[in-house]
């Protein structure tokens, strides 16, 4: 409902094309639906690019029907995430087309969206023990029609086994770097490829890494400028940084 | 030096045309020059597709000439940042073509880059009080050849300020969010445009901000995806990665 | 027991009126009821405008059997909060008229107070993660005979939602404001409408959110006056804010 | 712009009685002036109540001076609040009607609301270190023309001076404590009164105080119902949920 | 081994009363004995004035049936803290006049210390759900031998009844205050006492109560001199700072 | 104002030996002054065993004199803390007996008390660094009539110096240990003597001393129990904490 | 592979004995193996001294088992650390000559290295609850091959207990030191003996504790110099911090 | 004072060949010097291999000298750390051999130790505004007699720089690492190299980076076994670690 959208529903309204109460109703009409104990946001595709996606967590399994199914009224796929395997199974029987990943805890219901272009989002992680992090990410790139690549136990404290994967990083349009602990491996990333790098902190570690906190801290003071973070453990919000980006791309084609 | 010139290198040398010695010292050099204080890293923008830029801040006057006059050897201009006015009046009688701004606390010297192609970042800010950092990511910005809008005083005590700057948001490639106190600017600004987000918490506020911390929290936590975060006052990291990003989209085409 | 009655006592001792022994009762019998566990606050409603009522974290099921046995020996009914499903399955048939919701964790046992006034509370929540603390808010608010709304899934991460729903905001006399992940709602309504906003923020959120922390920092430093904030989680401190206020005015007429 | 008034407009220009460009002026015009540097906000007062006040701190005398000159245009006082003496002193001469307080570091220029109806905010301060807050928060209690009184240095460490204020607390519409160190004084108010307790923890004290970090836990973690907090020194804040909450018991006669 | 009897001991070699290697073992055989896991201090009540403790917390049932086993070789009884019931359960067959206490967590095992002297050591709590704290400070004040009273459910936020207690605040030599949420009857208690007061913060609260951390700050930042105050749930602790007062005390006699 | 003598005013009003006018005079006077700014708690001494102390930070030097001034009317000396120099210097030529130490920053105006008793309060430092908070409690023992020793410079990082002082230390009463870093000192001396120690963390040490935190921490967790803890460089708060013990003592006389 | 190894295998491509395909091989043969979910660093040992160890924390039993073979592939033996009891039984049938130990929840895994040299590591405990530290240090020095001796339970509290062991300690080439609560044991350790202490705080305690937090920041900032920390509870680092101090030593005869 | 020369002075005593009294002075003269507010630790090299070295933060300049004097009195030279150009200009008349490097905030006073040995100490920074913690620590190393070597500005942000100087570090003995901002160097040190790695986290850095926390977590949580920490900007720490780790090689031989 932009200002140009708002001039047009006036001038047919003053022209009689349009009564007013039909007009109130179409700027009234925001593009959610209100199903009790949420609001599914079913213009948010148009508006922000990416298309609303469903947090399970502290959601009751029927809450969690209840809302895909009304997303999936109007959309052919939809993702939901931090969705444990208990919930999970609780929830399969009653929708279509489920799809549910334990490591990452993430379940697609319906289509995902077709893979455009030939860009393509490297995930990188230090550690093995990152991989759930790393599947959340993979997984909304997948549902997001991302083409993605993945480099694994790329840690800087084996140096070589990062610069071995130079030439898939060197392809990246955008870097994922998926790391715990001290968090290194987005400096070190950031400061070997010109790609931008998003960078999700994991809870991996224990004592001092505070799970999480020092990794982040260390990530947001990195010293190699061009990196961006998101919140602890946050694969999913990484992948729509990426999408967003991607689409910024496309939009200005 | 990646596996395709490491192979060519290789076939030149068995081929004759490249001596034992020279080849080495194509490896081997480098591209950073030592000056004893400081490694001038030269080919940065070749990797990582923006220049090297000095960080005034712990660094004397001089150490700050010997940087900058190593870098203008190579390349045409450079950028300073966090350059108090009192180091600065020491280093302008130095260095040629310098362009000191105190808002900024950043020095240009020598030439901007070119500004190219039609995307634009758009710099959004809570409140005049952000506004030295928003000068540093305008700077960096200008510095980078990248092309820029700014709207300030949007914060979201007054959401109808907000929805006014709306066209201008819209036409955003990449916007970054400047928001100290509470930085509820961001989550509001990703629930709005489809452009990607950079948050830069401010260290503006006292009290429970804790210098920033409180909006850095809340824009790691945003409940809009899509955003990422840089180091509070980061205006200088935000526009890097904006150029990292635009950059990526460039190369892709 | 204030300067007035007190007065009032001796000038009843000196015409003889009242017998030193009895005036020392008077005065010495403080208003609560000690049952070796507790001390229970009788006159706490006559005090302080608002019934005491019981916080059943950390009291055994025997403890808060006993606790509300005497509390309901002088009122009509009371409240029981932070109760767990188990210990409730433990006190209900040990106590008349018990009502328990295991969504809010919350006990009422015996009558509410009538609803009184036109005033109204609106509740207004970010997300249905934040339901059970909404619900604690709302349960208290009836027990308290407070007329409440309730608006939900309304966060800043879809603004037209907000926006939707601003005719209820209009028509509050209070907005309580329950949020977790960056809690921004609580900023974003306050620059909406003219009621005060008492500001829950909700452990709902991981991460950076830390358990709450990012959201209530946030809401204590908000850039829009007028937002007051209680603790993490306490939809029931939130309510009896709601309540203070409203008796405050109530007894002005 | 409620929708009440847009169905009335679009009514009038379906009637004819408005063309659809005025229509749009009206609907667009939002309230407020942009000034380059700040976007003044001159229907805040009827959006939320209360008139936007200026925000000293991080801006420079120059932009105060545009602020304040452009608030008044409209509005026949203004407050400013954060101003240090030396600001204040380059300020001073440029605007009509300055008076500036050092104590509570603002500045009332113009005219003050006059006070209405006979409900009173009783500030109550722990110690005198606490001051500056006290006189910020009776500095905007005058500006917004609400009647007050205050009573200072009834920390909990002296009981017995608690005690006597009791009957000054007894008729209070609503209590502003202030207090820093460990904050005590907010519990022991709520529990003595019927009035809601508007908590301002202050940064008194030193070490384990954590520039007021101690009486802000404590004052959210009170086992008194009743007692919201704003943020850390926030006389400012304190003051208008204050006249916020006396606002809406106005509003509902 | 202090001074004087190191003097001694060397008086008697040289007169040839002992003997240099039966010198040396007097010197050398430090009152512990090593049981492998753990060096029993036989001596620490003589050095201290308070016997060694059991710590239950991170040891096995059999690491704790050999320390005390050990302890008991030399002294008539001793005192294990933090003993969750699991582990009592399995070492209570294992030794002689066992007595657990799953309140407190605490088992005393033998005799404990006849109660001597006529000063009173009062526990005062803020609230019920204080009570396991309470309780271990009770426990350890009967194992030392310390005349105790109690009085609970005191909190700041009903100040009637705390002032109702405070003929039995005035009879105590040493208070111990108890409080979780903000702790404010630290305060309240040493304003009203002259007793010293040995606070206690209690993990009881929730949200910016952070685990006991808001009362532990408050107290800390106590306006009322004469608090001091011990870890967090650390009710033993604060009973053997009675006991050592009060040995000074006597030992001064 | 406790029972007993509530009784006993009752009963002389009943006999006509009083008027109730009195009767509410002597009830209702509490004992302090108001000067406006401040409430003298003239009998604090009465109450709490330790006379009413001056706060000197965030006063004024003209609210100093003027509560120096109240205090003196009925005591003979008073004790002012946290002075700087440059206040002291407008508050010294306003007052009689005036004596200001720099070093602990405390100002005693008038007479101190007469030393009584044999009790010894020993003062113990780790470095001399923490001279400062040394000189605070030094002159609060002082002015408290306080008999005391002083060693200096004993942390454990030289275990042979603190060993070698032990003799002063077993004579002491009570001993304040001062250290700041890691503050190990409380643990060692807890550890050695039969005195209760009150620790008193100073914020010397740099990084991650936190100012204090360090030292505060290690101190709450000291292994060795007996140990209380006052805030960080609080050397005022554990010299009454000292006083208020030994009054406990001889009141138990 | 480094400057020298880079000039040889050109100078042979350049002489003809390599063909610049094996020459590329050669250089890129990085010494590691991708097993999909981790990349086996099997020239650690030789780049960086100590092999690779396998963190056993946030991987599957059958990621662990295909780690454990792949290591096994190419030398003798392997350490996992961070294993718990459950996955371990999973682990243990599938691979050859497992030793696990739930204590210090390590599993070795073939052949241990032979001790060498003389040079002995302390591990000295502050209590007993640290066993669990102690033993992973243990266990890793035994595989490691280092020489070890540990002294229990020597915390500060007793000093007499730690000087008892002083002999012990003056024999070590390295002490690690372990300790929970308020870590003063590696203070006193570093002022007694002359060999680097290598502290590991653990996460005994409780309260202000905060699990190991205290020791750490007690250890970071301890007024003994010649510590140097690892993060919490890492006994295994700590134990390859020795090995590292010793392979350097042994190096360099 | 070991076991065996407590022996040995028995024996003589025994044997008539020492009286008493002078054992007693023998074993009760320890190692230091009163003079006043220092007690000089004149055999702490004896003790623990390294000299009393002099903090020089919150002393007085005359606290400086006396401290000064005292130790050249028995040695040849002596370290004076954390002294600020203004207290220097003071203390340099007062003390003969002064040299002061206003750098590294440090004074060597006399001799520095005789260069022994071929072991090198390498400094690595990752960036030039970590030079004045590099200083200190290199200037401790040289009055420690140390050999040291320094590789400056090579961070993690460009890897080709650190790689460059790889086969410095393999050099090294000991590496010891001063990084701010994510302190990743320290990482990606010890995955490069066989020697130990003392990190030391510094203050450089801004908003995230906390005065150096963030760079303190990361190292402690670093992926690459074999890193120490010590406190942040403790350069002189880390050169102490380094000589008690290079003592312990030499004793050994």
């Amino acid at each position: 409902v932009n200002a140009d959208s708002l001039q047009e529903i006036l001038a047919r309204v003053a022209a009689g094309d349009l009564v007013p109460d039909d007009a109130f109703g179409m700027l009234r009409d925001l593009p959610f639906a209100d199903i009790g104990s949420a609001r599914i946001d079913h213009h948010r595709e148009i508006r922000v690019g990416v298309p609303e996606v469903v947090f399970g967590q502290g959601k009751t399994a029927d809450e969690i029907v209840d809302v895909v199914s009304e997303l999936r009224r109007k959309s052919p796929g939809c993702l939901v995430t931090r969705l444990s395997e208990e919930k999970a199974a609780l929830v399969a029987p009653k929708v279509d087309g489920w799809d549910y990943d334990p490591r990452s805890q993430t379940a697609i219901c319906g289509e995902v969206k077709r893979e455009m272009g030939t860009e393509t989002v490297v995930v990188a992680s230090a550690g093995t023990s990152d991989e759930p992090v790393v599947s959340e990410a993979l997984r909304t790139l997948q549902f997001l029609g991302l083409r993605s690549e993945v480099v694994r136990d790329v840690g800087v404290a084996g140096l070589p086994r990062l610069l071995d994967v130079r030439p898939t990083l060197d392809r990246a349009t955008i870097v994922i770097v998926v790391a715990g602990m001290e968090g290194a491996l987005a400096t070190a990333v950031a400061g070997l490829v010109a790609a931008p790098v998003v960078a999700v902190p994991t809870s991996v570690g224990y004592g001092a890494s505070f799970e999480g906190l020092a990794a982040l801290l260390a990530m947001l003071s990195s010293c190699a400028p061009g990196v961006s973070v998101v919140n602890i453990d946050n694969g999913f919000g990484a992948a729509v940084v990426a999408a967003k980006m991607l689409n910024a791309v496309r939009r200005g084609d």
